[in-house]
């Protein structure tokens, strides 16, 4: 390893957000998928969650221009599974939903550790997510069509989350615990 | 059509930006296409333009939602023909591409009349269009990926437009041109 890209390491490792998360609801095209990821890694996720009772989640070589090694995909068999772990660490869980109920995807304060729940392509959200959900929100569309494409929308959130978390300052001092940092450092930098 | 879906058009009319565009240099996965057309469509857009020497753009069905019949696509064998006519009726094109010299997406002023270029998946904005643009700017990525997908960039920076002309009012009272109005709800409204 080059001592530049070692530096990069550090530094892409020192901007990880681990209080900030996704939580992908039978979210299947490969495409979709690969795109959130790398959308996941431009702005610090560390994790990611795939709920999929039938395949596990692979990511797609190309569109994901092999973003799966720096954001760990975590398979859930359910996503009751994946929603009980977040908020007993605390998470608040915000499902991205068109709904009467839902408010504007800007009104969230994403620098309190978050997890975002997005829908699948055909039929959104599923109804025991959103039960269990501590809020639903939504961006505001004023067009014809009825939704955006789910990497789209996932999109919009995390950079909004982004962007509030910058002026937080969520990303002037290392966030991760050093044990991991310094597993992650290996796993990286050690092809 | 039922007086809901023809109040539903008119709503939507009057929401429509005729002056923010999209320029499409050379994107031409139909994925990509049509989750942006969609995008489009849900911020007001109204036109869209699309630079491909060999293929026409044609949006693909499923991913687009419908969208094509709702956002105009305006095809240019040259990126040259495209700003020119644009910048000639007084739009800034901001280019999005991610080099030194660009300065963060936020900072643009949207509210003004404004075409937002995107480059080619593999190679990213041409020399030839930076050259003319008004302006580069860049999402910023804090991650090891060293780009976005080009639906989720023109995503980004798409909603970034909208909340400036939320903010600005440009959404608050109709902006087409009167006959322009009468002739689109005459297309939407009878198919
Ligand atoms: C294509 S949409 C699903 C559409 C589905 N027919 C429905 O009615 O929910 C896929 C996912 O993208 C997200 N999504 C799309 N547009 C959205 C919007 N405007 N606001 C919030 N989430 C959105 C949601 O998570 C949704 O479940
Ligand atoms: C996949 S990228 C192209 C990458 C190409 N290898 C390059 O170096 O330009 C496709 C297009 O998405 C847009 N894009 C992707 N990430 C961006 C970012 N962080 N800021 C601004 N535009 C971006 C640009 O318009 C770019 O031309």
């Amino acid at each position: 390893m080059t001592p530049a890209r070692y530096q990069r390491i550090i530094e892409v490792l020192d901007r990880r957000q681990p209080d900030l998360t996704l939580i992908l609801e039978g979210v299947h095209k490969p495409h979709n998928l690969s795109a959130i990821q790398r959308t996941a890694d431009a702005v610090g996720v560390l994790d990611m969650h795939a709920v999929s009772p039938e395949r596990p989640y692979r990511s797609r070589k190309g569109t994901a221009m092999g973003s799966q090694k720096w954001v760990r995909v975590h398979n859930h068999a359910a996503t009751a599974d994946a929603v009980d772990a977040l908020q007993a660490r605390g998470f608040q869980v915000v499902a991205a939903h068109l709904s009467e109920r839902a408010r504007d995807f800007r009104r969230i304060d994403y620098s309190r550790p978050t997890a975002i729940l997005m829908g699948t392509e055909k039929y959104g959200v599923s109804g025991q997510a959103l039960a269990l959900a501590d809020a639903e929100i939504t961006i505001p569309m004023t067009g014809m069509v009825a939704s955006l494409n789910v990497s789209v929308a996932a999109a919009v959130i995390l950079y909004e989350a982004q962007r509030q978390r910058e002026q937080a300052g969520c990303y002037d001092t290392p966030r991760l615990d050093p044990e991991l940092r310094a597993r992650l450092l290996f796993r990286w930098g050690y092809p």
